[in-house]
């Protein structure tokens, strides 16, 4: 279950971002304004922009699954440089190949890993505790924050954009 | 697990919004402003406003919780006749209190079950499905939007205020 919440619908969700954010590369186009101006657009003085809010989603994702599977160390490195929309939608790919790279039997230990940050001062989560409570409830945060910061500024996208596909049976 | 990550931690979350409002009254109370302001703010014009978005968020969890279990006729319903904090901060306490009454056996069913919805045309996702792909996502997203509409207008929110209390061990 683990997996699927994190590796399977992470992927989904940083493919979605991907989309939307190229929803916002096209918006700009055919207003003649410089996507740098959405990229470095934010809700509110003191909340991050758009460009560190994908940041954060994808460290949220690559980390999260990382810590679940206690390979923190193996973990590819991002230096939160990114200035322009291909060098985002190139750190989305970099996590999203990182993911795929995962198997459910890495997954077996997960609920019961003690999961910590550097932030944490040596104390720890259970890995379940730190999927539900901290790794998910952050990832959305971010997606949803960076749709917000385009919808904000004009973008025209849906709940669609946002949930991807559904596995529909009849 | 579902029921860990729907009835428990959607009332934990909705524990946090409901925080996350009453400080937008705090705020709006020493700006002296009507905090009817907030009730009504969004992040765009064709986006839904703050109440809505509470609206969505209590019944993406109060349906969530209700389609895993099969119980939807049982749901308590909800008008969507709020206008003031108050009332939406009731009809928080009132999901809290529908929620409470679940117990993990009642998810026994939870993954394999066929979950639709009116707007769906007959067609379905297994409770799994619905709950990875559809439920969580969702609920995240409008209790994120919440936040970012009173973030947006200058209320002091951070993080841990949307993520609340973590259950660290040393």
């Amino acid at each position: 279950m683990l997996y699927d919440l994190t590796v399977v619908q992470f992927s989904k969700m940083l493919g979605n971002l991907s989309a939307i954010l190229t929803r916002g590369e096209a918006f700009a186009q055919a207003k003649k304004i410089d996507v740098g101006v959405l990229l470095n657009s934010r809700l509110a003085a003191d909340q991050f922009g758009l460009i560190r809010q994908v940041q954060i989603a994808t460290d949220t994702a690559k980390l999260g699954v990382a810590r679940l599977t206690g390979k923190v160390a193996e973990a590819p490195k991002h230096e939160d440089n990114e200035t322009t929309l291909p060098q985002l939608l190139a750190r989305i790919a970099s996590v999203l190949e990182y993911l795929s790279g995962f198997t459910p039997e890495e997954f077996a230990q997960a609920e019961t890993q003690k999961v910590s940050q550097p932030r944490w001062e040596g104390k720890y989560l259970t890995g379940r505790e730190f999927a539900i409570e901290h790794a998910i409830p952050n990832f959305y945060f971010h997606v949803t924050t960076a749709y917000a910061i385009l919808r904000h500024n004009g973008v025209e996208l849906g709940k669609k954009d946002y949930l991807g596909t559904l596995p529909f049976k009849s």
